[in-house]
């Protein structure tokens, strides 16, 4: 059964969704801030058949996430490494990796710690605002129409945050 | 098909999107984070099959990301609202709007914006170290095994990063 598609949605996150929210597709993302680049490391770390994480590089090289890099010419063999629009998906998969790591491991079983190697701390992310610099709390903010905004009724009358 | 699971996965990534990773999910979520939270109305702007939204409705109360609370017991209808595990994924849902509007609508066409209200300001979310304040950058990290980590090989030797 295929399943719909968000294309038609005037939404960033159903945007964002069309792009890395293919089951399997954040944890090919994921091995990729790993350092994984080789599509057979993907595919032993994933255990994930070879045609669905072909189909899933292809997505990803076509969106502009990730980009081959030809390490060996006579196989026609490639890399696969994440570009700049791939780099700026980090802030996402380490809020996700913080969640779980919060809500469903809990403090003291993490599988991964994150090291800020500047002042050396093992280290949380925080939201802030990049206009005061203060904690990004939801019940500071509210989502306003923007530019883009084509339907109005997409923010309920209601809506007191994103 | 039934999809695989990433159940017994020992990565903070894999476990959250065990709960959040299924298509449609993270728009159900969108929705309650702009203050949804009848069945219908969901069923409404979502346009999803009232069984899967059903089903997905389900997984996140029974996950603890939402809760139902009844409002009218005669019908025994009930509003989902986000508990305090589902509002501690505004990180993640608001890391994903921000890269949609910066990579897929971008600058100018973003549908929504985020005021943040103690300032004044429309805002970007920038991560930053809740150790000493500093901007969180990907150069800047290392992830290195935590206390629940089972298996070394599951952080490749060349990593750098999360």
């Amino acid at each position: 059964m295929k399943r719909a598609s968000f294309a038609g949605m005037n939404c960033a996150v159903a945007q964002s969704l069309e792009i890395i929210g293919e089951w399997w597709t954040l944890l090919i993302l994921r091995d990729a801030f790993l350092g994984v680049r080789r599509f057979d490391d993907f595919q032993a770390r994933l255990g994930i058949a070879r045609n669905i994480l072909s189909a899933r590089l292809d997505t990803l090289v076509d969106a502009g996430v990730l980009e081959r890099r030809l390490y060996d010419a006579a196989r026609g063999r490639s890399d696969y490494v994440l570009t700049e629009k791939g780099r700026a998906l980090w802030p996402v998969l380490n809020a996700i990796r913080q969640w779980g790591d919060d809500w469903v491991f809990g403090d003291g079983n993490e599988p991964l710690e994150l090291l800020h190697t500047p002042c050396g701390c093992y280290t949380h992310a925080v939201q802030t605002c990049d206009e005061c610099g203060e904690e990004l709390r939801l019940e500071d903010v509210r989502s306003v129409p923007g530019p883009g905004l084509h339907d109005e009724s997409f923010l309920p009358r209601y809506a007191a945050t994103q």
